[in-house]
């Protein structure tokens, strides 16, 4: 299988992105990877030639803060969108980026394309839970005002993506809402609701923000405006509290001999809630895999949405969604 | 001035209810305080007879289950709907309660009534933020579908409440939002920021929930799904972070004694993070005071509810909001 990757992408492009790329190659001889960028920038970083890596040289690059529909227009000749173009022409089978989110979405979506039937492709994250598990959580902001029908296909999608990438035998999905009653809500989830009781899917009802962190559920189901309140108001809250705390542990002397002794426990912990350690998020709906790693990835962080890219191939998971959307119709 | 209080609301009511009003009853004697409920209930916790204190038998109690337009409609001569009443009738200038939040509303919508032009009340909670002075966010729940419309009545009422009853000179609002720029959104917050920007407030632009907790505002608007997912989620990521840090602090006798030396300030911190700490929860756009106090409210947190409606009778906040909204149409 091969998978594209924008090497030019992210905080510390290419190096980190090379690094990632070459433990994977390394981890998986059945991947052949494609490293899409500058060559001249890649090669001097390239501290191994495994076989399994190709370079495809590219004379532009598309910047955290370009506007994304102009830049994926008028930059034909970046990574991101040579990347894209390889999937779209079935020279790749997935291509992965840790570069401008807005920039990805409409690759996805103008350089790839959509699976026909499919009317919104969603962003997704896998929100960390306290028991370790994660919650897939969808559309996370590639669309601010959906319908309920679009809610109906994030939750088909995402059920199928934690089937076949995570190997749950009957993912929950869960609708978010402000109370648990099939009654609750606005005009949106009131309307989602009967429908996604009868979707061929595992639908368990309503869930509050509250209680996305207990892992109540696999998949969550929200419109993007929604969605992405939640989740930075996850991160927002995670945030603020370790702030606070490093604050108490630096009181006095006591404290920060207490500190000491529980500070490994509170990292690995802080680790564990960080979302941007979850893997690449998945754009689902597109017509071919496409995966958003963190702008702040590090090699791992690569390597792993190599992992992820990897099983998604072996599980035909884009067209098992096609396949899926297809008969709904 | 006169308050009536809902003796019968709230999880340990009438006893803390009583208790709060006795404290209050002595602090202000200003203030005459109408208790509503089951007399001889009252009576029996009465430990002291002031004079600015007078009881209002009823028969009925909206209990925390009833479903709320059908109790306020059948249960006449409960507590909660005859305090409302007493406003109505302006036998009382405010009414505090801890009892049913939907009945409540209601209670206020329907008994109370709204005041001219206003289109939609809404329900108003103080976030606790990091630097302890909070942020008002409305509405957080009256109202699941709001128009544009309603976000700028919303933002002009929190305006005029957090300048006459915090006495904050010039409050700044913000729109709960995806992003800062003034583009970003769903057509509900585009529509809107014009509008905020043309207000008779300081607009300052669009909030992310990420930045709620650090206090960039005094205001902040939204419509009342995204404001309860917004709520629900910081609720539940400091209670999930609470749990976690209980289970680091037990793990081993060197983490029981470092947690011992940390506890007061993590303990002071999370009584400043519970939103349920920080007074009642004004219903503004109701033409009389209305004040919402937790159910688990105890007897400071009532006489607290009474010092807020103080204030805000001696500020004329219902006139205030009154004047400003006939004045814009």
């Amino acid at each position: 299988m091969r998978i594209a990757i924008d090497a030019m992408g992210g905080d510390d492009a290419p190096k980190v992105v090379v690094e990632g790329a070459l433990q994977a190659a390394k981890e998986w001889n059945d991947v052949e990877i494609i490293l899409v960028g500058d060559s001249v920038a890649i090669e001097a970083c390239m501290t191994e030639r495994p076989a399994n890596i190709t370079i495809q040289h590219t004379t532009e690059v598309i910047g955290a803060d370009d506007e994304p529909v102009k830049a994926v227009r008028r930059k034909k000749d970046s990574s991101m969108v040579v990347a894209g173009r390889l999937v779209r022409e079935k020279k790749a089978d997935a291509m992965i980026s840790a570069g401008n989110t807005g920039a990805l979405m409409t690759t996805g979506l103008l350089i790839v394309g959509r699976i026909a039937g499919i009317e919104r492709p969603a962003l997704v994250y896998i929100i960390p839970t306290m028991d370790g598990s994660g919650v897939l959580a969808l559309d996370l902001g590639a669309n601010m005002d959906a319908t309920a029908e679009h809610l109906l296909q994030y939750a088909i999608m995402g059920s199928i993506y934690r089937s076949k990438v995570d190997g749950i035998v009957k993912p929950r999905v869960a609708l978010l809402n402000v109370g648990t009653e099939a009654q609750k809500g606005n005009e949106l989830t009131k309307t989602a609701y009967p429908l996604l009781e009868q979707a061929p899917i595992h639908f368990i009802g309503n869930i509050e923000s509250r209680d996305v962190l207990n892992a109540q559920c696999d998949v969550i189901v929200c419109d993007g405006f929604a969605g992405n309140i939640m989740l930075k108001s996850l991160e927002g809250a995670v945030s603020a509290l370790f702030s606070t705390l490093k604050q108490e542990f630096t009181k006095t002397l006591f404290t920060k001999l207490a500190a000491a002794v529980l500070k490994p426990g509170l990292k690995a912990f802080r680790k564990k809630m960080d979302y941007t350690e979850h893997g690449a998020a998945p754009l689902l709906g597109i017509d071919g895999l496409v995966l958003k790693s963190h702008g702040s990835s590090n090699a791992t962080a690569i390597k792993n949405a190599v992992r992820q890219a990897r099983i998604a191939i072996q599980s035909d998971l884009v067209g098992a969604i096609s396949t899926e959307i297809s008969r709904g119709k």
